[in-house]
C-alpha cells in the first residue's frame, strides 16, 4: 500500500493506522462471519457485539456511572445544537452558554428558537482567543442547563477545568474535538456529546453520554427520532445506526485502552502539544494566538510574520508531507491539529521543518 | 482474504465486491492523497471530488432534471418520517399517505404531529400483503402532498406503477429498499428519499432528490439543520457530512453505471427474482405470501409448510452459507432480499438448496 503523509486536518481527522488496518479486514469479513461489517444487519449478532464493545470501553476508559446512557446518534454536534434545547428548554424557561468560539454561537442561535438564552460569559472581546476564567462567569437566576464547549478548534483554545454552574445545574458539554483526549470527570456533567471525526472515528456518528433524568425529560410530543428516550429505549437501535462508524468508534477506543486509557492519551498530548508551542514561544517568525492560559492541546493556531510567508509555508509544508496546516478560513494564518492519533513523531517531524523554514525565510 | 457466504440480509445489505476492495484501498489512501478517505476533512479537494463524484452519477444514472437538488443527509428514512411533514405540512393543511405497510404507518405517525393525515389507501385489511390498485386510492380534496413507500421490506410487495395523485399534488416516496434497482422517472416526483443501506451503500447516509421549489417551502423558524433549504444551499457539506458513507455510495452509484444503469438492474433484478418465485410457485413445501401482482423483486417473503419445517430450513440455510433468511420478527417465515448487488449465483443456489431440502423434509 502507498505511503501515508501527517495529516494535521482539524476533522474529520487522522485515524490510528492499526485501525485503519483492522477496518479494511472487517469490511471484507467481521470476525469470520462470513459478511462484512457494512453488510451487517444490525440486529444481528455480530453488529451487536460491536456496539455492545463500543458501549462497553466507553463506559469502562470515562468511568461513565450506571445511571448514565451511552448513546450513538447520527447528525453531528449540530443535531445536537438543536435537540438539546428541544428536549430539555421550554419556551418560558432560560438555558446558560459561555460562549467561547463560532461552534458556541451556532448553538446558542438553535437554543433561542426554544427558549431564552443567557450568555454567562463570552471571549468575543479578544476575538475568542481566550477561555474566561471562572470568576468571570455570571449565571443566571435558574437556568435549566448550563452548556459550554470543551475545546475550540477555529480558534484553538480549550478550557483545563469545567466551568462550575450553580449547584443542581446540569452541565452540557460539546466535547467534539477533545473528548477522551484526556480523563474526564463524568459526574459533572449532565451531558457530553461529540462528533465522532476528531478522537473517535470517521464523520457519520455521534457519541452522547447522558445522565438517564435528562433522557427521560423531554415532550413525547417530539418527532421520535428527536427524543433522546427514543435511542436509549433501543441502545441506540430504534432505527438503523451507522453501523461502519460504531465498529470504527468501537476499534479506536480499543485502540485507546491498549495505549493507556485517557491518562496515557493526556500524557501524549501534552508531550505533543508542548514541543510545537515551545518552538512557536522562541521563533521570531511565528507567533501561537491563543493566550497562554488557553491554549489548546488539540488545535494549535498561529500565524507567521506576513501573509506572505504563512502562505509560502502553508504551499511547503504541503510538499513536504503536512496536509491540512491552513487555518480555518474565518481567521486565516495555520492551524496544527494534532489530536490523540497523530504521533509524536509528526509533531517532530513538523517543528523540524518549522526551524528549516524560518532559518531559510528568517 | 477469507470467504465470503451468500447475504440475504434486508439491510443493511450486501455491497458489490470490487466495491469493497476499493473501498478497503482508499481507507488507507484515497487516490494517492496520502489521506485514508475517513480521515480527510470535508473541505479538501480529494473529498469534494468524492461528493461531487457522487452527485454527478447519481443526476447520470437518474436522469435527474436540473430543478431537483441531490442531497446526502443523515439520520435514515425514519428523520425524513418527520422531516418531511415538518418542512411541508402546515397543521392545518393535509398530507396523503398510501399505508402498505409498517414503514408507511410510521411515517403517518409523525406526519400526524404536524398536521393533518389522509390514509388514502391501505393494504392492512389483508396484512399488507398487497399494493392497493389506482382505483382504489382515495385522494383528499386538497392534500399538500402524497406520500407513498415504493418497497414493502417486511411484508414484500413493490410498486408496479408509482400512484398518480391529483395534477399539481408532489408525490414524495421512501424508496430506501428498491431505489436505483429500476429506471425511475424523477419529474413525476417532488421527493425521493432513501435511507442507502439496502441498494446504495452502507448505513448512515440518507439520498434525497428533491424539486427545489419544495426545497425552500419551509418555515425558517425551524431548527437550522433540519430545514432542506440548508442543506441544499451548502451542497450536503453545511456541518460535517458522513464522508466514508458517500464515498461507498459514489462507488456503488459507479459500479451500477459500469454494469449498464438502471435499466440493466431491472433486468437482473427480474432475473434474479423469477428464478425463487418460480421456485415457490411450483414447491408443495414452501409458498410466497405476496399476492402474484404485487410481488417485490429485492424482499422476497414466503413460508413452509409448518413453523418448525421454518425453524429447521433456516438453520440448515445457515450452515450452508445463506445468511439473513428469517423473516421480519412481526410477521415470521422468510425472506430472501436480493437487492442490486445480490448475484443472480447466489439465487440460483438458494433454489438448489430449497429443492434440496423440500426432497429432503417433503
Amino acid at each position: 500500500m502507498s505511503e501515508r503523509i501527517y495529516n494535521l486536518s482539524a476533522g474529520p481527522a487522522v485515524l490510528p493506522e492499526e485501525v485503519i488496518r483492522k477496518s479494511q479486514e472487517a469490511m471484507w469479513n467481521l470476525n469470520g462471519s462470513g459478511i462484512g461489517v457494512m453488510e451487517h444487519s444490525h440486529r444481528d449478532k455480530p453488529f451487536m457485539a460491536v456496539i455492545e464493545k463500543a458501549e462497553a470501553l466507553c463506559r469502562e476508559l470515562a468511568a461513565v456511572p450506571a445511571d448514565y446512557d451511552i448513546l450513538f446518534l447520527q447528525g453531528g454536534a449540530s443535531t445536537q445544537f438543536f435537540m438539546v434545547p428541544m428536549n430539555l428548554l421550554d419556551a418560558d424557561a432560560t438555558a446558560d452558554y459561555v460562549v467561547t468560539g463560532v461552534w458556541a454561537q451556532k448553538a446558542v442561535a438553535e437554543a433561542k428558537r426554544f427558549g431564552k438564552v443567557h450568555a454567562a460569559a463570552t471571549s468575543e472581546d479578544e476575538n475568542f482567543s481566550y477561555i474566561p476564567s471562572q470568576g468571570a462567569i455570571k449565571w443566571s437566576e435558574k437556568p435549566v442547563y448550563a452548556h459550554f464547549t470543551s475545546n475550540n478548534t477555529i480558534f484553538g483554545t480549550e478550557w483545563t477545568d469545567e466551568p462550575a454552574p450553580p449547584a443542581g445545574v446540569p452541565l452540557i458539554c460539546d466535547a467534539s474535538s477533545d473528548i477522551f483526549s484526556r480523563p474526564i470527570d463524568v459526574k459533572k456533567y449532565g451531558l457530553i456529546y461529540a462528533g465522532a471525526q476528531k478522537n473517535l472515528g470517521p464523520s457519520g456518528v455521534t457519541l452522547l453520554i447522558m445522565r438517564k433524568d435528562l433522557v427521560e425529560r423531554a415532550s413525547t410530543s417530539l418527532p421520535t427520532m428527536l427524543q433522546y428516550r427514543t435511542h436509549a429505549k433501543e441502545k441506540s437501535l430504534y432505527n438503523t445506526p451507522p453501523t461502519f462508524a460504531i465498529y470504527v468508534v468501537a476499534e479506536v477506543m480499543e485502540w485507546i485502552q491498549k495505549n493507556g486509557g485517557l491518562a496515557a492519551m493526556e500524557k501524549r498530548n501534552v508531550a505533543k502539544a508542548k514541543v510545537i508551542y515551545d518552538y512557536l514561544d522562541a521563533s521570531s517568525m511565528f507567533r501561537a494566538t491563543a493566550r497562554a492560559d488557553s491554549r489548546s492541546r488539540m488545535n494549535i493556531c498561529f500565524r507567521a510574520r506576513t501573509p506572505e510567508l504563512e502562505e509560502k509555508f502553508i504551499s511547503e509544508a504541503k510538499r513536504r508531507g503536512f496536509s491540512g496546516l491552513k487555518g480555518h478560513r474565518s481567521v486565516g494564518g495555520m492551524r496544527a491539529s494534532v489530536y490523540n492519533a497523530f504521533p509524536q513523531a509528526g509533531c517532530d517531524a513538523l517543528v523540524a521543518f518549522m526551524a528549516e523554514f524560518e532559518k531559510a525565510n528568517g
